[in-house]
């Protein structure tokens, strides 16, 4: 019988697992709360015991061929440790792939969430058929994964791949969550698109805006969704704030393309799901900014299609075949 | 007896070349004007008078294994073709290898100038020892180049590298030669440099200052070596110019070192000769604008090592042998 891989994602919410053959199908699913407030021996708990449910699920530890996890955060891919994942408290420097591995007699992998959710998407998502791509996810912070040869680029430390802090403003005044000024992550997240909403709103004082009726008076209830529902409803300032959102991803983009000159890129999260208003910006504004806009005219802006398990894809292919050799180089 | 490698460097004023040992010792070198301005017909015969002198000088083509050349601009290395090289009239789509094949009988290959520059400093220069690095030579424009495993990459189409065409200020006035708004060239080149002293001495009549009496009042005459002279006589201005030049740098090399995670940075060109006071800046910088201090902190900032014929060691590196194989991926 064919052996099985089993993909975990660990977040701060919910910890997601799946059940993937070696050709990348998934067989099984299973989602289990995080219970990240009440510390890490719950927390790891419910990593544990969604694990152990897997193993079951596959019929035995022998069908398992190995256990990929992902999670938020640096971590050290080499040693398998997970450096400081935020939003779940109690989980810096844990040697999870030690741990687990004594627990379940399996090898364990472990990598970072944006980097495992590239490589899914270049296997068995938006980039099959592409070997070097640029990975972006947009929801609450902007994660980046840089995928050369169908394989994940770690860098020196493992940390490479964090393009959500890469400055593209630096007379800006926003301070990024990780504390530098003129982040990608502080001028186009989920929270960005919201700060510039209030913006607008509080100190710029624009009406009628069906904006504000959206969030009912509470401008904390804004969201990027409900920014894109006043956009399609025709509101001015929705509008101009995924204007503004999209030409900041596309100045940043059109960096990466310069810097990097991948086949594609793919680009997926909350944000990203605002769909062409925000994608044909980002266009745009690509071809303004680099270099050789016939290159990048050339360079697909692939919207992510495998969605919320794409986590567990990516934890999974850190079991699969690489895929191609790298006959051609780089 | 050992066979020998030709390289040569193909610049808009001269031709340099030179024959280099397979351990990469350089054992003849020879500088002849490009003269560009002569059409393409006058400074192709410079390259082909040039090599065929190399060879000579070799003791006959069958001890030479290879011509590598490398040439600013953009290049199609696989097909060994020139696209388009600035400041040499002529040289556009150029399929430098294919004739250079013909004329010589000897494999020819082609390079990006910044990449084989780069490439030079890990195998001979300041970088021995290191296998992931990232490359920048800051003169009239800013050229870069990504090693990664000891080789170059070359990302989809073989234009992967062009890191000086990436904006880290969007807000920025300030239009590259490329034509794009706030990328780094614009910002940090010596012409860059030259028009910031300009804006002080002009714009905002800052007096006394030695930068202008240094200029004797024509200010088009304004250098980064003047610059630089200005500020070792304790001038403001130039100073001023210095630190600016630095913090555009260190953000951007910030995110340089946030995406790519190298293991060392090498600076060279004209514009960081002005050595610590600029290097100080960058570092300072740097560590505000990464993402993660402690990592960045332990990535060292090298001055270049290779000076004036790093491009012929660098060309003549297209053909020694690679470095370690890719054992621990990447």
């Amino acid at each position: 019988m064919e052996s099985l891989v089993i993909g975990v994602d660990v977040g701060g919410t919910k910890v997601a697992g799946g059940l993937v053959t070696m050709k990348g199908k998934l067989v099984s699913s299973l989602t289990v709360p995080t219970r990240a407030a009440k510390g890490f021996a719950t927390s790891f708990g419910q990593v544990v015991r969604l694990i152990a449910r897997l193993i079951e699920r596959a019929g035995g530890r022998e069908r398992v061929a190995g256990v990929g996890l992902c999670a938020p955060g640096p971590l050290d891919t080499k040693a398998g440790v997970i450096l400081n994942a935020p939003n779940i408290p109690g989980w810096q420097k844990v040697p999870l792939a030690a741990r687990l591995g004594k627990e379940f007699h399996l090898p364990i992998k472990v990598e970072n969430d944006a980097n495992a959710a590239g490589l899914a998407e270049v296997l068995f998502g938006a980039a099959t058929g592409y070997r070097h791509v640029f990975y972006v996810t947009v929801s609450t912070g902007i994660g980046t994964g840089i995928i050369i040869n169908r394989r994940i680029y770690h860098g020196k430390n493992g940390a490479a791949g964090e393009g959500g802090h890469v400055s593209i403003d630096s007379q800006s005044p926003y301070r990024c969550g990780c504390g530098a000024l003129g982040h990608i992550e502080a001028l186009a997240s989920g929270p960005a698109m919201a700060r510039r909403a209030r913006v607008f709103l509080e100190e710029e004082h624009i009406t009628p805006s069906c904006l504000r009726e959206l969030t009912r008076g509470n401008l904390s209830r804004i969201t990027p969704e409900l920014i894109e529902k006043a956009a399609r409803s025709g509101d001015g300032v929705a509008k101009k704030i995924i204007e503004d959102t999209g030409f900041h991803l596309g100045v940043w983009l059109a960096g990466m393309i310069t810097l990097l000159d991948p086949e594609a890129i793919v680009m997926g999260g909350g944000v990203s799901r605002i769909g062409e208003p925000l994608f044909r910006t980002v266009r745009k504004t690509i071809l303004q900014y680099t270099l050789n806009p016939s290159l990048a005219a050339h360079t697909p802006l692939l919207p992510a299609q495998l969605k919320t398990l794409v986590g567990v894809y990516g934890a999974a292919s850190l079991f699969l075949p690489a895929g191609e050799e790298m006959e051609h180089g780089y």
